[in-house]
């Protein structure tokens, strides 16, 4: 059960139908990633040990089951009902154009590690590991267009533009110290919570909700995005490396300026602010000194500037949990929920 | 004018019918890429100088009217009206994906020149270069996905998991002195010629064709797809570095055997052929001695291997021209024939 799963505890029924369902999901996603070609299917079967919170099908399903929940009681067989090949193939869709940004961003970070294991471009070199990440966004349209409607095809392709779109504007911004919270926020919205919206959108839509049920799952699927991302960057300046993964402050060393420290910065008077900003902009470089990047940090959290921004994060919380309101009351929205609430808690 | 389009000079009615059509496919390019983001739109601008010879869509609105041409008489206006929104839609976003495959080669291939003016990794460094081309692949789905029936989106899905794959297979042969012919032809018709087939069929199909002309197209994009990169090897073999604008021999540099080098090792005895390899090993690897890689390439073409390779090619292309018995008489078919000729007459 993956981390995130383990927040649905309290929902044993929903949890069946969702670990039934994502088996599905998995199978689905695996026959789509199968290639004749023995060096393919080589890396493909090493890029498959990647899948780790399935956060993004586990959303399809659930928004899926929640938004057609009073067509049927709450037993878990009958909620697993629910759950169309449509449901399957854009839950399988929506991870391959995920797991696609993450083999593309580990070139760019020059990451040796994933989930424990070597990345592609650790193992095989930069090539292969970017044309293994075309062959994956490749493989989830060609995936997404064997349903039988072009809709889905249209919101995946949509929300891959905005992703990447998001991407551009925050590499664009890299360095930049007078980086605006209104901008941080488009980034956000674009580099994470699109798609994560058109994943609940997608799962609602597949149990042929009407439009208001659509839409609030969108909005639903923007709010715990960008709240998602947004503890992200609080664990990457935070956190604990093991429990993460990976080393921390990598977002200064890249110079992207992430909540936290545009809230820090924004909050000291205007003679400390510049003050503030030539501290930083030593450490905006890989070389930056782990004691001055750590003593940063430690002035970035006093100031209440983390606080502030996870204040935020749950606010971006509460307000998707309203949109929940928009749906029948049912287990599976109860489920949603706490998934909502899990995205504040997490730790990796 | 387009340097394949001037082989089309005898077909003045075609041509001036494409010439009106290729405008229209341009605007659905630009109109598809453009971002309300600063950043985003000015990388956009940047590429859409590499639009050069604009073969796929060519080929996509050649297909089309070829196909159908037997429902209208041959006069250049009568001609356009048989292209509908679906070609352009298609013809826009074939060239796209191609227009992503060479955003990502040349981070790849570390190439600082495209079409005479800098990449985008040369100007902006390798990260936005990969994103740009994941938002050039999105925009291309997001496009196609426009279209109201979703064949399309398929067959560009499928064979865009096609032209990955070739690229794996040829990453993983790289520096393989024992590349068989067999595969040598399944990594170009995978990276090269199942999407110039894609194309093909594509414009017959948005014609209304019948199954039998659909086929036949598709054929036809099949082998001129082989016989260009036949061609494009062995340009890179022995042609002029101010006409085809990158150095020569880059693919032996890299590692990459081609046909005219697979059948020089071939035709030597078993003496000679342990000979040849010993002289090409340390010839596949950038710090090669240009002096040693000419005196090579000499004896490549002395061999009769460049010109058993060029006759391959030109078996290709009158495969492909008989497959256009298959549509009825008339000057678009003749054109798609005097444009499979030019594949094997171009210099760049």
């Amino acid at each position: 059960m993956s981390a995130l799963a383990s927040h649905l505890a309290p929902h044993a029924g929903v949890l069946a139908a969702l670990d039934a369902s994502l088996a599905d999901v998995a199978r689905v996603f695996d026959d789509q990633l199968r290639s004749p070609l023995a060096p393919v299917q080589n890396l493909v079967e090493h890029v498959e040990r990647y899948r780790g919170k399935m956060l993004r099908p586990m959303l399809v399903l659930l928004s899926g089951m929640a938004a057609a929940a009073d067509r049927t009681a709450a037993s878990p067989d009958q909620l697993r009902t629910l759950i169309t090949r449509q449901h399957l193939v854009v839950a399988a869709t929506v991870e391959m154009v995920h797991m696609a940004t993450l083999v593309h961003d580990d070139v760019l970070d020059e990451a040796d590690v994933r989930r424990k294991g070597l990345t592609v471009n650790k193992l095989h070199g930069n090539e292969p590991a970017v044309i293994l990440g075309d062959y994956l966004i490749a493989s989830a349209y060609h995936l997404c267009a064997t349903l039988p409607e072009v809709g889905p095809s249209r919101a995946i392709g949509r929300a891959a533009v905005l992703t990447a779109s998001g991407e551009l504007l925050q590499l664009h911004n890299r360095g930049n110290l007078d980086l605006s919270e209104a901008t941080y926020f488009e980034i956000i919205r674009g580099k994470t919570a699109e798609l994560i919206a058109t994943a609940c959108r997608l799962g609602a839509d597949a149990s042929g909700a009407d439009e208001s049920r659509v839409l609030a799952m969108t909005e639903f699927g923007l709010a715990i995005g960008s709240a998602f991302q947004i503890q992200d960057d609080i664990l990457d300046l935070l956190g604990d490396q093991a429990v993460v993964g990976k080393s921390l402050g990598k977002d200064i060393e890249k110079g992207k300026l992430t909540l936290p420290v545009i809230r820090y910065l924004a909050s000291r008077a205007p003679e400390q602010r510049a003050a503030a900003r030539e501290r930083l902009a030593p450490l905006c470089s890989t070389g930056a000194s782990p004691e001055h990047l750590a003593a940063f940090v430690r002035d970035v959290v006093s100031s209440g500037a983390v606080a502030s921004a996870q204040a935020t994060a749950a606010s971006l919380i509460a307000r998707a949990k309203e949109q929940l309101r928009t749906l029948p009351a049912s287990a599976a929205r109860d489920a949603l929920s706490s998934l909502a609430d899990a995205v504040l808690e997490r730790s990796s």
